[in-house]
């Protein structure tokens, strides 16, 4: 079976259009293929339900289409339109990550005097590692009257931010991974357009060149500035660190958040005309590793223990400032990506980081780590946060469970 | 050699670093690989130099950046700075579609008291068929005192533009092709950076998801409508064809345009909410062609011919109106990528397609094609234009030549 062969449309035909799909076979990680396919990768499938959500610790894909919606439904019909909403989210979301269309039928129905009911941009595409990771905002626990967690409260203002609420906050999040954007962009679209009359999009991102390894079975990428980026970043196989930093305990406070985590996303804009005019020295002693191989200051190797007691690693290196141990032990899970939104209209690229993070209590991980990089991190002089959210990321689903129905059913 | 051992620096590092590069046995298309290679089209570096600029028949690479650029220098010294931005530009360009960095020494400088040569983002990633292609817009032409070629005349307003003219014109565009995105965001970031002091970025574009094939190799990808998108479109292996709608001849009225071509740009936004809400009726009916397939209505196969006799094709169906028959045989090659900019701030995704096509004189091509469109055209109900320029992209280069050497010293 060649890679072209392997279509939703195909996968669909094989399975019978409209029979559950998913939990037939497929999710053991990869669909089994022949030798001769040209691009393996292309066709995993990661698996939509288990303990946590997928998305999360899954090898980090290359592409991110990321969307912050708002509940438009209002009044005594809110609480039902939002779980009908995530029911019918769930069932897509599951498909589509096996690699089929939104719905049975899908872009090519049955019903040609009906809209589709997929849009059919990824018919000819494989699942290509697709991950829908679902969150909910304090914002829609407020208008639920149901209360945040500790955890979910607003994100103090910091030093030096710059957040533009029109790429802030929003009631629910999907984030989208696949290594083929066109696969992201077309599950978050079928999203949104299942959303119509109960959600609106708030805001959304595309990014590319996944700057975080959330695995040791992938290398390190770089960032915009040009610098390698996450090497120190908590790893899928450190288990006993991830109860420790991410997973959010039963005794933490909110019962329906056991086994889920809390996702911080930031917009960082970076001045990348600025730095580019920095001298290789300057660049180097701000972040506190050498840009060639990644290594520490004074180390040859990217993943060489940092040494902060070295005098070449100054003060204000990036590294030290937001090490575990200047920050008490704080550690996050991160999965951010790059991103060039156009221009700005003052001559410059609108390029940055797309700084996605999971931790179990953001006020205790973020806040600090976030409070002492504004204050102290020289870097701040070549950055600016522009967009700010906090979401709630709840466990994974069980066979039959749906988005979100620890909480709105608890 | 694995993928992952053949990087920028260790490219330099084989060939001495510093030294002429290309030219020296990579123009072949291909480098050689050995047979373990698990990704091998990542490293297909595509010749830089020949009778044609590269990327406008290179089969269409998956990931675009594009940026049109204004020149911001004035007076007397207008040309030669632009001369001289160009040279670099070339040398520069040349270096990072061979895979190497931006300049000898590139992110780990042998100064490192001096801003890096090449930002570093790229360091690590092979040459992935990155392709740039270099243009002029009319605008410049007249900055320089140089009568512009007919065919290089602003287009007409059309029925229902709504353009943004901070989207449109600019007098340079670069167009950066490649099967990274995160290599054609380096490439147009680093040209960029060279041309501070000369030029300032006007706008810039990303796309994805190549919806034209320019090759009989290719298959054809689906726009956001969700429809295959471009299976008539000229290809590669047409030389016929391409000697009569897309090369510039000698004989056009300017000389320096001699095989070369224009490119015409045009940021469409996709109105998807109002399009996945029409039926697969009216869609196919809009379109002319059936969803699944591709095939003009009435038949099974995405290249049958279309039947513009056949009643199952409107009258105002877009192929129809699109169609060579339809428009006195005037044909373009098209070379568009889907994109999504994040929202438009009413609750909807900023997605659409931007429209890239090269043609030998859009005054005659373009004009009528998208005056006809624009007039008679339903899916008008559903698309917008935002965006629009039209860049006269000259011939390819011989060896020493550099972009824009035809134009400017003539």
């Amino acid at each position: 079976m060649s890679l072209r062969g392997f279509t939703r449309r195909r996968l669909l035909g094989a399975a019978g259009a409209g029979t559950a799909l998913v939990g037939a076979g497929v999710a053991g990680g990869y669909l089994a293929g022949s030798a001769a396919e040209p691009d393996p990768p292309a066709q995993a499938i990661v698996p939509f339900r288990g303990v946590h959500q997928a998305g999360i610790i899954t090898p980090a894909q290359d592409r991110l289409h990321f969307v912050a919606l708002d509940v438009t439904a209002t009044g005594p019909i809110l609480r039902q339109a939002v779980v009908a909403l995530l029911k019918r989210w769930t069932t897509a979301a599951e498909r589509m990550t096996a690699g089929a269309e939104a719905a049975p039928g899908g872009a090519v129905n049955r019903n040609p005097a009906a809209p589709p009911t997929d849009t059919g941009e990824a018919l000819d595409l494989p699942a290509a590692s697709l991950t829908l990771t679902f969150g909910v905002g304090g914002s829609l626990l407020d208008k639920l009257g149901i209360p945040r967690p500790a955890a979910l409260a607003d994100l103090p203002p910091f030093q030096r931010d710059q957040l533009d609420p029109a790429l802030s906050g929003g009631d629910l999040c999907i984030q989208a991974c696949a290594d083929d954007p066109q696969v992201a962009v077309h599950a978050v679209r079928n999203l949104v357009r299942m959303g119509f009359g109960t959600t609106a999009v708030r805001w959304s991102q595309l990014g590319f060149g996944r700057t975080s390894s959330t695995s040791t079975t992938q290398q390190t990428h770089r960032n915009l500035f040009g610098f390698k980026d996450g090497t120190n970043n908590l790893k899928a196989e450190d288990t006993a660190a991830l109860d420790e930093h991410v997973w959010a305990a039963p005794t933490d406070g909110a019962a329906w958040m056991a086994g889920g985590t809390y996702l911080v996303a930031r917009r960082i804009r970076m001045h990348v005309e600025t730095w580019d005019r920095t001298s290789l020295t300057e660049q180097e002693s701000l972040t506190g590793r050498t840009k060639g191989t990644g290594a520490p200051m004074g180390a040859t190797d990217e993943f060489a223990p940092v040494d902060l007691g070295s005098p070449l690693i100054a003060d204000d290196a990036h590294i030290r400032l937001a090490s575990a141990s200047s920050l008490g032990g704080v550690r996050i899970l991160r999965r951010g990506y790059n991103f060039v939104d156009g221009s700005d209209g003052a001559g410059h690229l609108d390029a940055g980081l797309f700084f996605l993070a999971f931790m179990r209590d953001p006020q205790r991980q973020f806040v600090p780590m976030q409070s002492a990089l504004a204050r102290h991190d020289r870097m701040m002089e070549y950055i600016e946060h522009t967009g700010s959210a906090v979401f709630a990321c709840p466990a994974g689903l069980g066979d039959g469970a749906y988005w979100g129905q620890s909480l709105l059913e608890a």
